[in-house]
């Protein structure tokens, strides 16, 4: 880990500078309040704002969203909080290698927003693997996921141009089956009848729900942040806005409708009312009509659902597919949704410039590079030497954290003076 | 639920065009850096981040505030989701009819931030019934309170034209009197001497100051939202921020004050010490100084405290009326007093083209719907096919979720194979 | 408490208006959709969406940070709630006097920012004493470390012009000194074997981590607040940006070093990951490249999780000092080097206008007004009749707030009727 950030950082000062160079050495030093001078410093501002919202969904969302497994929740958002911070910086430099200015990567407000970007697919990836990875694998994964990400997207984006603004495709769907096919490849036979770790208790599901509600608030955020600006990001608000009331009304009619006596599931709750926002993504800034992006939240919210009841138990016991927290349901069948929708809806001329069969490209690449991507990845993964814990020891921070010892047990602890907190070690 | 959400789609595909509708199809296709360009575009831009601080107060702060029952974290935070998410389109359509535009509602940020704004109603008598009511009654309660509501706010706002920005009269004394006026009706003689799981436990208090903070955090932008932009929406920040501080004082001195041994009461805190960002609501864009909001802000958290202490069981004892969250306290009482803070604050001429007469009627507007309308929507909440939990399922999760068996039990469970979390069912 | 409040609204009454005082009376009453005007009023809305970020680190962050210890929760952030609220307040008084106009502090959004952060001081001291003082105490901590911060931070800022835009010097560094003093007043021998109580529980590391990452996800919005606007924030955002990223990485790879069987310890990454955030603050808007910026990151993280595992328990034992927190490592040792780095980066010419003595000046002054400032403030604090709780009460909210009782004792107290929520004292 620690020759991995020096090799991070002395790329970044061989490649990195602000992406105003010039301009800086020209700071007002005026002290007479301060003034927004130009339309591109404004833009900028107003962009810190959408950065941050997205930065909360990256480690506040997808943190917090892993924590409804009873043994785990240091691993979930301490681990979390790992990739997505060296996620980030690795990001930064794959992404800004296809846009070198003078031989050198301007980070701007943009190039950070994209960088978090970067990190989601593998906190999707993650979702898949969860309890089955140590931290070494994991940070692996975060290297090459992110890297062949980033062809991906300078094939989608700069070559075949299709849209995908909210990245239903090249985020959720190409982060799902790139962490399925992960899975598949780890697969472990030892834990085909489950694991006593592997469940809920009460509160790691309201914890889990802090996650979950941070993702659904800031989801307009995340569809818009790189919207053209002006009314084209409104209208991505707007649509990301209620596809997602309209799926959490599904994903709650299907859960009671599928679950005994009626009665709610928090394992669809906490992510089946999300998939509206994946599924609106390709689509958020596109003139769908109000009408058009409840729909498709509906659709997402049904399938999202049905997939956690129906499919996930038949992908683990027929394909060998140990999708952890079910990311193929949240992400996988959503962005395809997604991607679908977007090909109908520039087919249907909803958004100027756009090409079906590009869409269509989009699509196809994506998946591609996901499925044989993670298909390599987890090969590598695979290696006996990056410490991956026996199935006994999965969904168990103790293998990897000091974990605090039960209310019984403490006081024998402290009788031996054993690592409790901040305590003078006489 | 589905056939609600479908009736709403079909609503939303007749009604609901985006608000700009011409101005759309002539977007920017540069691709050299986005670009703000006109002063409407910046300020639906701005608008955006102040959308985002209120859906944070609906489904964080309202969500979180009540999971403090200790088996009833679920349902709080979950069926909060539910009901705001339908809510929110359920009021874009009603408050949409009063300004149709060429027979179309025009989905604006301004209407989607009056949306999660009618939602608060619900929310707010949501605790008031917190624990005695089904899914079901609550879609009911949600479907007639919004629409109420709407009514009402038309007649404040365009008929009366009174002040109220931050909505001390038609959101928060509205919401407690109609959430008072359905808990009488509902009124259960079984839980007149309390119930097991009417109570808190450690963590859940905890989840429940999550609520308590991002509620007190972002109520200068619940307040400021819908005030003229400018000079006017920072007087709201500020006179919210200085009425919110004064009142934790005074919400913790007078906890200290009545509780035994001068202890501090974790009900008082989590809600008391909100009072203050109620009743400055109605008078937050005006000019009555720092030292104004400061005031009402100090009178708010002690009339608030002294409610939960005295009033709260004399209500429960004496009327029939057994308000679990203590809205009168949060929300009703300091409704009231934002009320007359107001009426005071025009007549002594803090804001320009107030009228003391219309401010004093729509207070009494919003008290009188509120009373009527939520004692007529008691009486259809109390049909008997709407599924209310017996007393003796109150307060308890189980009843409408799958929880999570306790530590001990849960090996038990995985011997017998049932409903662990994305298990292979093999 | 009641008479503090009462008489800091005096102060407000005599002292504090609106900054905008005259252009206020011209608000525009027009109804045709808001306008956003001029340049002033834009910057001013702007703000405030940074505010809103600093708002949230102020009690969210500093609140759920220090909720780790197992039966302290309550009043971690109760209590931080309480010290904000009121210190804010305070804040715009000792802060305004500086900079008296008309003789009136003229409230605007930069001077709530500017509040909010004078409450930060008091929180990270607050740190340091975490569980042995009681709430008065802790009041008459925060009047006189405000009140000193803004004598040292008017020296700092207008005096001796220096920089520290994410306030390394001036608020962390001032803040762990000055709570390390009173600390050190209060030594508390009975403790120096530490107390069964100075501990977490799984649960209670989970909501800490709450804390951390809200601290870590907004402090890029911290170090650039108060920033000259446009690109020199936008250098103070992907500095903070970079160096926390950074510091996440050698954080944890130090504390999988320094720990048993390289197990993670949450205290570190709770806390050591924050550290580049702070040791970033000084020089945030300067020109010191992303590589400058991620290198300071990394040595924060490596001294900061080297301070936890060996500094705090020499400290503790050799000097007297029982940091409850660490602040000595997240705040004050990454201060210094804030402070150190700022030195170095503007006698390197990073920054125009700078001047490397200054800087220099001004980290001397914060360290010399922290220890002498909390040196006697400990002594005041130390006087016998503020109710400091007794060795044995340490570390439990149970002396403050009224608890709930643990399940299995529920039933029992029910039978005998006290108080459980808001139910019916008939």
């Amino acid at each position: 880990m620690p020759a991995l950030e020096i090799i991070t950082i002395i790329l970044f000062a061989v490649f990195a500078v602000y992406d105003y160079g010039k301009s800086h050495s020209g700071t007002r030093t005026t002290k007479e309040g301060p003034v927004i001078e130009s339309t591109a410093e404004l833009t900028c501002f107003l962009m810190s704002s959408v950065f941050q919202d997205v930065h909360v969904m990256i480690f506040i969302g997808f943190g917090f969203l892993m924590t409804f497994l009873k043994r785990y929740g240091f691993s979930s958002v301490g681990i979390n909080l790992l990739l997505a911070a060296f996620g980030l910086q690795w990001g930064l430099l794959t992404q800004g290698i296809w846009h070198l200015d003078d031989g050198k990567i301007k980070v701007s407000i943009f190039k950070i927003i994209n960088a978090d970007f970067s990190t989601a697919t593998v906190l999707i990836s993650f979702g898949a693997v969860l309890g089955k990875t140590s931290p070494v694998q994991l940070l692996i994964m975060t290297i090459l996921e992110i890297t062949i990400f980033s062809i991906n997207e300078h094939l989608v984006a700069t070559v075949l141009e299709a849209n995908d603004v909210g990245a239903s495709m090249i985020i959720h769907a190409y982060g799902a089956y790139f962490g399925l096919a992960v899975a598949r490849v780890l697969y472990r036979p030892g834990l085909r009848n489950g694991h006593e770790n592997d469940g809920s208790v009460y509160h790691s599901d309201l914890f889990a729900m802090i996650g979950t509600v941070f993702l659904w608030m800031f989801w307009p955020s995340f569809n818009s942040a790189i919207a053209d600006p002006g009314f084209t990001q409104l209208t991505a608000v707007i649509n990301t806005y209620l596809s997602l009331a309209a799926c959490v009304l599904s994903a709650y009619a299907i859960s009671s409708l599928v679950e005994h006596k009626g009665k709610l599931d928090m394992v669809h709750i906490q992510n089946a009312t999300l998939a509206g926002g994946v599924a609106v993504g390709t689509c958020a800034d596109m003139n769908i009509g109000p009408f058009g992006a409840m729909l498709i939240g509906l659709v997402a919210g049904i399938i999202s659902t049905l997939g956690f009841k129906y499919l996930t138990p038949i992908l683990a016991s027929n394909l060998g597919i140990q999708d952890t927290c079910g990311v193929h349901n949240l992400h996988g069948m959503p962005g395809i949704l997604g991607g679908l929708a977007g090909i109908v809806a520039v087919a249907l001329g909803k958004k100027e410039g756009g090409n079906a069969a590009m869409q269509a490209a989009a699509l196809a690449s994506s998946l591609g590079f996901a499925l044989v991507g993670g298909a390599i990845t987890g090969l590598i993964m695979k290696l006996p030497f990056w410490g991956q814990p026996p199935d006994q020891n999965c969904f168990d921070d103790s293998i990897y954290w000091e974990v605090p010892e039960e209310e019984e047990e403490n006081e024998e602890s402290l009788a031996h003076g054993d690592h409790s907190k901040n305590k003078a070690e006489v």
